[in-house]
């Protein structure tokens, strides 16, 4: 085993665990006092968004690997994430050297003491710019872009309930470091991620999907995001149509699916299923043709789940 | 529930303990931005060298608490531990907001987001005070003192392994706000928790012992800390009746009991039971009327346990 150690994101790596890994690996390697000798990897192919952010920067993808031990490595690094159905294949054969994350945190133990910082903050790449700071090493301008990118990409432009009141100063600062400007670039970056016409009804419906069990429901939520709204509902027929075969696949109660508009962060909800009266009552709107406006929505995980959560358990 | 945060080491607590959850309690409270209202509450009696820190610092033990719901609160801050069944009865009922600690993460787990900091240095207490120079915030004398304490305690005035390069330097600047002389008043401070001669044979083995399965063996393995060996040793007869004992009843194939010399950072090992051959190997030494002298040991984690585990395991 060689002394390296491997830093990584999640699995189906979004731009926040490509950017706060690959901005973590530079900075452990280049600390003043205590420097690793480390390597970015990722855990899977980056998506499009992620994709736009590396040719804007001139960065290359991570080499992508699915074992630790199969790289003669026995000890890694974990960013924007900690449980370990999340991390690399064989994470409970090595060891945790620490963890950089804004997540919960579950299903995750060490046998030893490591280092471990989780912040409630917009994204794994606010923390990671931190501690830049705190250990006084400069940060080179891709680097600065892939923060940036990661906290873009996890807040849509710091719009989401997500955002940690420090993180509007943090994509300040790396906008300047990385020399854009954050709106427009912010917004380019997650047009890149919205390109869905390439994708199928049944691809669409599975982008961002996950299932929850609402008081004995069996409930899928899907989330898309797009620039218009319309595009997506354009092709509702064949949508539902997509959706009722998933759910019959599934033995799914509802599924419930969430077009989200980043320009004007707001949503519409489409809902296909036997409680299409709960979710009428949990928003406050009536559905006509299967769907309804929700104004001001953007995050799955504060402002759709919580919400169905409640009015399913009535 | 009233907005009130409760900070607290773990059950039993140590001076490290105190420390750590004392001093972070009034960085909570004194932070220029984000200042939380929170009070340090102990989930235990303070030990004697405890009692000597708080006595020589003028600070006065935080409350007992056993439950956070029956002091109104639900949410809380842990210092110097993370697992569950070291922390407050309701522990799983309550929000966990932030944690400090610089021991391996297991059995815990939280609902959301949360701040965390764990590294592996030789005190929770080292953390507390570089976050206090990270938030820009004064220490007074007396959590200086408090923080010092808990880092002398926990590394025997920076002997034991466990110490970290880095401790040395947080000892020296904590030393000189607390306004004490850090090798005098370490010693006299690790002394006061040696006063072993108001202890019975029986309380004696049970200050500081943990069960231990080595290979299939059960085996205890307990720790004092003196000044002098040899007042324990005097004991002996008496220490092994009291260990036979103890055996018996608890079915152990051996106990291990190490008397630590503060001073010298030295120990005397005792050993009773079937497998004297292999502590013999473990530590390369010979048993003499069932003990041997183990140069440069004072830690049961580092110089002790992983010995036995191996021989044990041949």
């Amino acid at each position: 085993m060689s002394d390296k150690i491997l830093v990584f994101g999640h699995q189906k790596p979004d731009t926040d665990a490509i950017g706060s890994s690959y901005g973590f690996s530079y900075l452990s390697n280049h600390r003043p006092v205590g420097a690793l000798n480390t390597e970015v990897v990722a855990l899977g192919e980056p998506n499009e968004e992620t994709q736009f952010v590396l040719d804007y920067f001139g960065v290359k993808m991570p080499r992508i690997v699915t074992s630790a031990k199969e790289e003669g490595v026995d000890t890694v690094i974990l960013t924007d994430h900690n449980e370990f159905q999340q991390s690399i294949s064989d994470i409970e054969d090595v060891t945790i050297f620490g963890v950089v994350d804004h997540h919960r945190v579950a299903n995750f133990n060490t046998a030893a003491p490591l280092f471990m910082t989780v912040e409630p903050v917009g994204s794994a790449s606010s923390i990671v710019y931190r501690k830049f700071l705190e250990a006084g090493v400069e940060i080179p301008k891709e680097i600065a872009g892939l923060l940036l990118s990661g906290l873009i990409s996890d807040t849509l432009l710091l719009k989401s309930p997500t955002t940690h009141p420090t993180d509007f100063k943090v994509a300040e600062d790396l906008a300047k470091i990385a020399g854009v400007n954050l709106e427009e670039y912010g917004m380019a970056m997650l047009k890149a991620g919205t390109n869905l016409d390439s994708k199928s009804a049944d691809e669409l419906i599975d982008i961002d999907a996950k299932t929850f069990e609402l008081n004995g429901s069996k409930v899928r939520i899907a989330q898309v995001n797009t620039v218009d709204i319309n595009d997506v509902l354009g092709r509702l027929t064949d949508v539902k149509e997509a959706i009722k075969s998933y759910m019959t696949a599934g033995g799914f109660d509802d599924f419930v699916f969430m077009i989200t508009d980043i320009v004007n962060s707001n949503s519409e909800i489409v809902e296909i299923g036997s409680h299409a009266d709960k979710v009428e009552a949990a928003f406050h709107f009536s559905l006509e043709d299967d769907h309804a406006f929700l104004a001001g929505a953007v995050s799955r995980k504060k402002q759709v789940v919580p919400q169905l959560t409640e009015e399913f358990s009535k």
